[in-house]
């Protein structure tokens, strides 16, 4: 037996715990440090890194540039959350949360700050009229699953991806519960899809173009190494989705931007033109 | 010492554990069982349960009312999610997901399933036009803020909450790592506060009335009870906000509506009309 934990009357920091990312989390917010972000030519500048939640914007921003929508040219700079880039106060400027993506789109006479994945995305689907659909009641059931995904993925990647591989110990209760939460979000993917070629329904979406980075790659085995201890090999429909859209162009370009892990193919650490991508991607292995 | 915990190469579920929700989580989706849902007079038709994900939209369905929209009158459905309402056929058939709060638009030839409370509130947002400005740069700004919360509260909720208040254990390391991110989130929008009025600026918007229930009941010592934990008055733009919003006459008719818990006057366990809230708050004690 452990003595048990009894929480104090009034919670403070204590610095020698928090695991990996003890030395980049806080309890408070705001600029740590005085620094201008870069800022590119193109319209559209980007401040992210290739985490999923970076995936999803440069997904939709490859998306848009594959049905010939050339305002959607972007520069992407990397924000390394590692480094603490997301403290600086150009960061903080454009997103108060400190959080990775961040968007600021210049072709307005002052220019729009756009943060969170999500609203990114619902952004440039309505600048753009693409993937997101006209008609009201498809529409609504895009909104649906993008919602879903936001309010979903903190239990995979907040929950279930930090007690599973980052926290300092494998602490036996939260990786039940958050496991347990994961498998069931599982299913309502795979349970979807055994009915509807894509999230929402017939049409690809940014919906899907949401999803894909968090569930897709998870049950590809590209996060956490958690494939097999996750079973999704009994998630077929969901596994059929997630490997159709990995073979889309727009996927394999976007995965890789701001990335700076992996093979070096996979590496494009900053985006300012399409032959940024062209050239990392034209060393892979055949 | 104890012995570490080493996760199996398969999850597979422990039905031993799981604290509070024990018996009703599992890691599968779908029907438990086959039961249609109640559908009154009203073109909207809710089911939710008076938890801060429904009153969002509680709340939002008042504030419309207030300023005059009569097609925003509506039928609150109770869905006790401890008695496991949301697994019935008819509840999963509108959200797959098995979460309240879930709506029901019947005033269209072919009804439209809404889910995900801020999928709600956009869509009434959108539908009758209040709550979320038409200029494209103010619009933006509220998505961030509503996208933001939709990320934010489950590291609230499904975090701090669960681990503070309904875990059959106090665990240490999880209870840290929530309370010190939901404090950065108290101070996110402490700073964001103290430059605006409403959160996404000059004008309340369905931002306010996502972000009130969770973070506004937390500081005002109607959630978790972790008021003096979370030392809530080193936050005093949040704390005048939050106030502000009590006193809404729509915060305080919307947030006792599919209640089943607390005084007698603030439990509104179905709403099929106005006088079924005005009955229960006239028995408040002046």
């Amino acid at each position: 037996m452990v003595e048990q934990y009894t929480p104090p009357n009034v919670w403070t920091m204590d610095s020698e715990s928090g695991g990996k990312w003890a030395s980049i989390n806080r309890p408070d917010s705001g600029a740590r440090h005085q620094q201008a972000l870069a800022v590119g030519l193109h319209p559209l500048q980007l401040y992210s890194m290739g985490t999923p939640n970076g995936q999803k914007v440069t997904i939709m921003l490859e998306e848009l540039l594959a049905v010939g929508v050339k305002e959607a040219e972007y520069d992407a700079h990397l924000i390394n959350i590692g480094d603490a880039d997301q403290f600086s106060s150009g960061f903080v400027d454009i997103n108060p949360n400190s959080k990775i993506p961040a968007l600021q789109d210049r072709s307005t006479e002052t220019p729009i700050s756009i943060f969170e994945s999500g609203s990114i995305l619902f952004y440039l689907a309505e600048k753009f009229g693409h993937f997101l659909p006209k008609d009201f009641a498809a529409r609504t059931e895009v909104m649906n699953w993008l919602f879903w995904l936001q309010g979903s993925a903190p239990y995979l990647g907040g929950g279930f991806g930090h007690f599973y591989s980052y926290a300092p110990e494998k602490f036996e209760y939260p990786i039940n519960r958050f496991s347990m939460e994961t498998k069931r979000q599982l299913d309502v993917l795979d349970k979807q899809l055994a009915n509807h070629p894509f999230i929402a329904g017939s049409e690809y979406s940014i919906a899907d173009i949401a999803i894909w980075p968090w569930y897709g790659n998870l049950v590809l085995g590209s996060l956490y190494d958690a494939a097999d201890f996750l079973d999704v090999k009994s998630y077929p429909n969901l596994m059929r989705w997630a490997t159709q859209l990995a073979e889309r162009q727009a996927v394999k370009r976007g995965q890789i931007v701001n990335r700076t892990w992996g093979e070096e193919w996979e590496q494009v650490a900053e985006r300012h033109s399409a032959s940024d991508i062209d050239q990392a991607l034209a060393k892979q292995p055949s």
